[in-house]
């Protein structure tokens, strides 16, 4: 199977208690079923690793050459807003063969919010 | 309209950035907009209001007298294991009168996973 030059990362804000990672366990899991061609790293803001850097490191030893870093965050507040930037920059200049993109936080996705609309009419 | 005597209660981390809320909001209106008949009120564990117990009280106030809380976090950590248990169980005893429940985070649920796994596909 030819892995594709496009990889992905699913970048959370971290934890200290191990657990809080298991639906990004979950997540990633889940994504490389689904698109086993696509490589997929976890990453996180503090507290967990790896980093973002170390993610994109390892995703571009193995030869990924463009990466699109998905912000597993509800809301856009001074994390995304102004962190988040400044580390993804510092990951551009790091990395200058590496096209590198982001997308908005997954909380801004209408079938997110849909999800957890069903989620919770579920539970009622 | 009859309003449902069951009620929900959207439960956020909240933070010092107002639009960090945003999707909060989206995901209470989307709720309101197919469940009209069923009381949605958002509470947040810090830095944002109302309180858990002003939502309740809210809803309660409003008629409701069987709540559900939907943390809507995506990992269990300290929060969800540690403080959440307590404030609830703080206002199981505020509100003797209400049956209050809760759901484990969203982030535990396959479907909303799966959104975030087409969210990300749709990105690259």
């Amino acid at each position: 199977m030819n892995l594709n030059a496009k990889a992905i990362v699913l970048f959370g804000h971290g934890a200290r208690d191990a657990r809080w990672r298991e639906p990004f366990d979950r997540l990633a899991a889940l994504w490389q079923a689904q698109h086993p061609q696509t490589r997929v790293e976890l990453a996180f803001l503090e507290l967990m690793q790896p980093s973002l850097a170390e993610a994109i490191a390892s995703l571009a030893d193995s030869g990924a050459s463009k990466i699109v870093v998905v912000p597993v965050f509800f809301g856009q507040g001074g994390h995304l807003r102004n962190d988040f930037p400044v580390l993804l920059d510092a990951c551009k200049q790091q990395f200058p063969d590496v096209a590198l993109s982001a997308t908005p936080a997954v909380g801004e996705d209408e079938a997110v919010l849909q999800a957890i609309v069903d989620f919770s009419a579920r539970a009622l």
